[in-house]
Order: C-alpha cells, then sequence, then structure tokens
C-alpha cells in the first residue's frame, strides 16, 4: 500500500484546479500548513495536522480547527512551513507527497518548496508540486513517462546544479549521455514523440517540470 | 560608461508595474523576444532587436515593427527565446541586463530564465529579472544590499546546487562559514537588519531573491 499524504500550503491556490485535481488521488493524510489551513477550509478538506504562526490564515479558520482535535505542529524559526509540513510527511512514513498551494507569486518560496521535493527524494519519498500548469518532481534514477499519464504537452528538465550522462529516448529533442548545466536551456520545453519518454541520469538531481501553457 | 541592456520576453507581465520600473532605469538598447514584442508595443518601447517564431504575437505587432528597420534574430531551435535574447546582449557588450516578462505561469521557463541569471554572470554580466514581486540575480562572488536600494523586505538566498562558505553580515539569520544546499530552507525569507547587507561565499553560485508580499 503506498501512503499519500497531500501537503496544502499558503502560496497561491486555484481553487477550481485544487477541488477537481483531488478528486482524481486518494490522499491518506492531509497536512496543512498556515494559509494552507484556509484553502483547506475553502475546497472542503479536514486536515489531520496544520501548522504555521497563522500570521496569513484568518483567526477564526485557525480557531475551528483547533477544537477539531487536529494536531498542530510547532514551526520552528530555521525552516518554512512548507519544509516542516515535508518533515513531518517523511516522519508519518509517505511513499508519495503531492504539494497545492505551493506556487504563486513569491519565487524564493517557489524555488524553496522545488527544493522540498529534493528533501522528499533523499528520503526516498516520490514528491509532487502541482499546480493548474505544472507538475513537477525531483529525480535522481530512471523515469518513464507516460503519454497518457501527462501532465500537459512539455516536459522540461532543469539540473540541480549539473547533472551528468542524460540520456533521452521517446522525446523531440534527443540527449545522449550529455551534460546538464543550470545556466544552459537544452532541456527546456522537450516533447514526448512516442507513446512512453524515458529519462536516463548518472549523477546529479533533475527537476522534472511538466507543464500545460 | 555601463552598457544596460533591457530584455522583454514573453511570460506574464504586469504592465503597470513595468511602466514605473522601466522609468527608473536607463536603458541603451532593447531586445524583445517573441511575445515580449507585444509587451513593448504595450508598454511604448521601441526595440532595437527582435526575435522569436513569434508564435504567440500579433502578426499585425510583427509586422509594424518588421518594417521600422529592427535587426530580427534567427531563433535556433536548441535555445529559448529568453536564451537567445541574453546570447544576444552579452555578444552586444551588456555591462548590465534587466529581464522583464520572465515569470509567469511556466515554471520550466522561470527556472530556464533564472539559468539565464547565471549564463550572463559567467560572462561578466550584472543580470536581473525583475517582476512586480520579485528582483533576482546570480552571484558568485561578495554582494552588499543597502537597504535602501532593496527590494522589498526580504532577501532569499538559493544555492545552484551547493555553495561553500556563506557568511552573512547585517541579516536577521546568520550564516557562518556555513554550506547551503538546494533542498535545505536555511537562506529563505531572510531579512536586513542593518543598513547595509553583506553576503559571502567561498564556491559556488547563489540565485539571491528580493522580494515584496
Amino acid at each position: 500500500m503506498v501512503m499519500h499524504i497531500l501537503i496544502l500550503t499558503g502560496g497561491d491556490l486555484d481553487r477550481v484546479f485544487a477541488r477537481s485535481y483531488i478528486q482524481t488521488q486518494k490522499f491518506d493524510k492531509v497536512i496543512a500548513a498556515d494559509k494552507g489551513l484556509f484553502y483547506a477550509e475553502q475546497i472542503g478538506i479536514r486536515p489531520d495536522f496544520i501548522l504555521g504562526d497563522f500570521d496569513s490564515c484568518p483567526r477564526e479558520t485557525v480557531k475551528k480547527f483547533e477544537k477539531e482535535n487536529i494536531m498542530v505542529l510547532p514551526r520552528e524559526k530555521d525552516d518554512t512551513d512548507t519544509g516542516i509540513a515535508m518533515e513531518q510527511a517523511v516522519r508519518m512514513g509517505a511513499d508519495k507527497v503531492t504539494v497545492l498551494g505551493s506556487t504563486g507569486t513569491r519565487l524564493d518560496h517557489v524555488l524553496g518548496n522545488m527544493g522540498q521535493l529534493v528533501y522528499a527524494l533523499k528520503h526516498g519519498v516520490e514528491a509532487y508540486m502541482v499546480d493548474s500548469h505544472n507538475r513537477i518532481r525531483a529525480v535522481d534514477r530512471p523515469l518513464c513517462i507516460d503519454k497518457n499519464e501527462q501532465f500537459g504537452n512539455y516536459i522540461s528538465l532543469i539540473p540541480v546544479g549539473t547533472v551528468t550522462g542524460v540520456t533521452l529516448h521517446g522525446f523531440y529533442y534527443p540527449l545522449n549521455d550529455d551534460t546538464l548545466l543550470f545556466h544552459e536551456t537544452w532541456g527546456i520545453s522537450n516533447e514526448l514523440t512516442e507513446e512512453t519518454g524515458i529519462v536516463e541520469m548518472k549523477t546529479g538531481t533533475l527537476l522534472v517540470v511538466e507543464s500545460k501553457d
């Protein structure tokens, strides 16, 4: 059995997209971080754990959920809310984590949340950031993407620093044992040409961004 | 004399912000990439160079600018529009580049554009991505940030891979010869406590994100 945890966090959230996306998934536990608690209320999800200083969440929402015997996690000063939520998900034995509300206008938080995908990967957890335009994961071993399960038409590979020995099968722009560097753009906006695309690498970590226009 | 080039590219652009921001700067040349040409028209800027396949730019805008003796750069298949624009800026001898329209919903492009900041840095060019919430640059040597020239209240440091020997002076959350890794969140949402903050590092490249809520 795969244990799938949903983290709702405090970036921007397209509620219509979120409502429809969560219906395509089965979540075993829900963690709401800060304004993510407000989103939980709005999309009609009951969290199992809440955390944050809730400076960006209405006071009545916090009061309502606090009464419901939900475990409130401490917010440590040297970590972000999403970081604490991801640590908790790992601690709870998640095999898979989906983070909603992890994108938005504050690009430092968006990058920090991408860092949490890598943190999860290093703990053996398959984690995704999803919004209405993007589904993002971090990988450090071969990955298969089936066309019929793809999120949008584009697949971009962005190295966290440097990734060596990248070979692609079934993609429009080929790579063959190539090194990807963050400041090059070879990995951006690729497309599948076959039913299954395979991404292989030798060393390093890739952010895989599937996107819709 | 500093040669400052403006790149207008095809992400999202807050026109009100863009109009007011360009009035605070002096640009020597303007490069418009794809939908950036449409933005140039909208905010009343005449580009010196245009490039792209213009699939996301109205045909009449392209025709209008083509007639005006503007140099049209080829769009190579294995690079992004912003990538070609940045190469051109470097080729033209830019000392400083500001990129507007480089953020938006497609996070692969946003990351690719951050990669272009690193590409510029490696060519000795000080480059910035700016939108109404963020000003982002890449640095690999000590950086001073004056409080009165800051963009917003928050400063986040995100390592491209790994950055060693990070020491901060004048910041709320201190770092002292620490290593920053992409999957940790120590660098997110710091704040200046003194008039000038100094960021030092030994090896690696940092993305410095100044942001407004």
